[in-house]
């Protein structure tokens, strides 16, 4: 059986509804995936991540090799065992983290030698390794290791950054060595079209059980990543799973599904719930705002969450204000359950066949989608 | 209906099971009540202290007070909204914290005048103050504003002490306006013997739904605490529950069940969770510790708390050693489920009437009771 099935396709957009499945479980796309970057979903216990929906969660190759280590991970049983949960995992292939992380490296074709963040270790990490790794970490879902330029990024920079990504890819896939595990591959090419192209069709003749779009989500704009996303998914496969790295914000995720992607990953329901920032459907709440003092009513009327059922306002203001814990946890839970509710009202919304308008209505109008975004990629600082 | 009932009786000790019976559920007795100083059991959210076995939990009008004030707790509908807690609470009068946390203060037989250790702010408290507070506050049971004086103590300054807090112990049962609540007065008396009978002896003139010891747990020891305790118990009205408030280590609740004490509170279950330090049967067991880099096991075999049953200790280490919350919750969590499990040790062994065996090998050769302690109550600091 195919590891990807389309089940239902938009009308007037290329949205479309999907099954992944994994040897733990199957995901329902568009799916959002929380962030677990050095092996927990920060602040929320596993159950919980669980109960906001979220069928898939991510974690960073990267932080993981430096702490706890790929020994420490693969002797207790692997990332599902570290990070209590039974369900699908993605891993990042590190690449990311390297470049955004660390100033000091030195790039070849073989790989990238770079000094921890956290201590100056030296590592060096290639396609080979970073696959190695990631078979051993045992995650359901796993990364080609790519480089990924910043942006702006010179063109003959891009360039490079293209072709050795292309030939990493090719080496992951001859070093995939977990038959359990699908390995993506990743389009690099930054803003640039023609490079996009070329990216995507070289990975495509080496064969990727799935296609994610990086290098975005790195402060190019709403209009240039849907530029590029909309660029590229064309060339894609149907039949294959895309995913969008590292996005995002509502208009992002809105914009790109009616491209056609199928999956997201993004760390800010849990890093803007640390900062007191509550994404809701009428736009986001401040929770730390004095307004809310004894305001009993929940962070989102009509949110199921654990935090708006229990929870007023007036508690989660005082929470931050006394610098507790559970501010930042109970608004991290209900960032998490707003991107699930978001993903299960677009997949219900393609579903019927009314996404094209819908979209184009939050896109126009609603203070959700009315947010600025910058790099919202995990990189752990 | 009397609200408390004692219901077995140890044959080798004065310990006893019982029932206290609050407007908002049972609580079995001898308790231990987790404490949420400013309206959170830190870190911990109260589905889950629940689900350790807590029947009441702990608050401290002191901290409410100054955040987020009695106005705003008053306005959202109380301070079982505050916390997200429908069952029993216990207010703390703000006595204890106002003389352990600020210098500036000015005490008269009127009440105290204090200034706030966050910002400064001045206030006057006194006995009425107190109780009207914790009236608007809304918990199920309130204490009497006393003065807890330090250890050591100048003898004229513990009679001093004394006496204001039996004058205020008469104020507060005036003030006393919420039928839903029950009262407890506070014995004071520092180590002398004469001077706890002497308040005793007078708070029970005056009459209250329960009577708390209060003063220990500030650096007296074991021995001491046991004296005054031992001495005081007898005094009391066998109808009425006995409160050892701050208290504490698991050598040191053992020995006070064994005297007579129904209900205590302690942070150190969350406090020393957020520190690393997990409470089990068999002793201590640091959690940042090198040696659990690569163990699945649980902190505790056989404990059934959420962080025994899902994670390793492996993973709990990491946590502690990348900073991430998840460390302290879920540390703190398994200590609120030890000290659950430990009353309800105590209380089967009452029942059997096996206890005052158990409790003396446990005194004499466990490692879970091989611990000192100093000032285990809430200050907040």
């Amino acid at each position: 059986m195919e590891h990807f099935q389309v089940k239902s396709k938009d009308k007037g957009s290329s949205a479309r509804c999907g099954v992944l499945t994994t040897g733990r479980g199957e995901v329902r796309t568009p799916a959002f995936m929380p962030v677990g970057t050095s092996g927990a979903v920060k602040g929320v216990t596993p159950d919980r991540v669980k109960e906001t929906g979220a069928e898939i969660i991510l974690a960073n190759t990267y932080h993981l090799m430096l702490r706890p280590g790929v020994e420490a991970v693969e002797s207790i049983g692997g990332v599902h065992k570290l990070m209590g949960w039974a369900g699908p995992i993605l891993t990042d292939s590190g690449g990311y983290q390297i470049f955004s992380l660390n100033s000091l490296m030195r790039i070849s074709d073989e790989g990238v030698e770079f000094a921890s963040h956290i201590d100056g270790t030296k590592f060096f990490l290639d396609a080979k390794g970073a696959t190695e790794i990631q078979n051993r970490l045992g995650a359901d879902i796993i990364m080609c290791f790519d480089e990924c330029p910043p942006y702006p990024c010179e063109r003959d920079k891009l360039e490079k950054a293209v072709a050795r990504t292309i030939r990493w890819a090719g080496e992951c896939k001859e070093a995939h060595a977990n038959t359990e595990q699908l390995l993506f591959g990743i389009v690099q090419g930054g803003i640039e079209l023609d490079l996009r192209k070329h990216c995507t069709e070289e990975l495509i003749k080496i064969g990727f059980d799935g296609y994610a779009i990086g290098g975005l989500s790195v402060g190019e704009g709403h209009e240039n990543m849907k530029g590029v996303v909309g660029h590229t998914i064309p060339l894609l496969p149907e039949e294959r799973p895309r995913y969008l790295m590292g996005v995002g914000m509502p208009r992002d995720i809105i914009a790109a599904v009616a491209a056609g992607i199928d999956m997201f990953d993004c760390v800010i329901a849990t890093r803007n719930g640390r900062n007191a920032y509550a994404f809701t459907f009428d736009g986001p709440v401040r929770m730390r705002n004095n307004a809310h003092i004894a305001d009993p009513a929940p962070i989102e009327a009509g949110c199921d969450c654990y935090a708006c059922t229990e929870f007023g306002r007036a508690t989660i203001r005082h929470f931050f204000n006394i610098d507790e814990m559970l501010g930042p946890i109970l608004t991290s839970i209900h960032n998490l359950r707003f991107f699930q509710r978001l993903m299960t009202e677009i997949r219900g919304r393609i579903e019927t066949g009314e996404f094209a308008e819908w979209a184009k209505e939050q896109l126009a109008e609603k203070p959700t989608c009315d947010m600025g975004q910058e790099n919202n990629r995990e990189n752990g600082c």
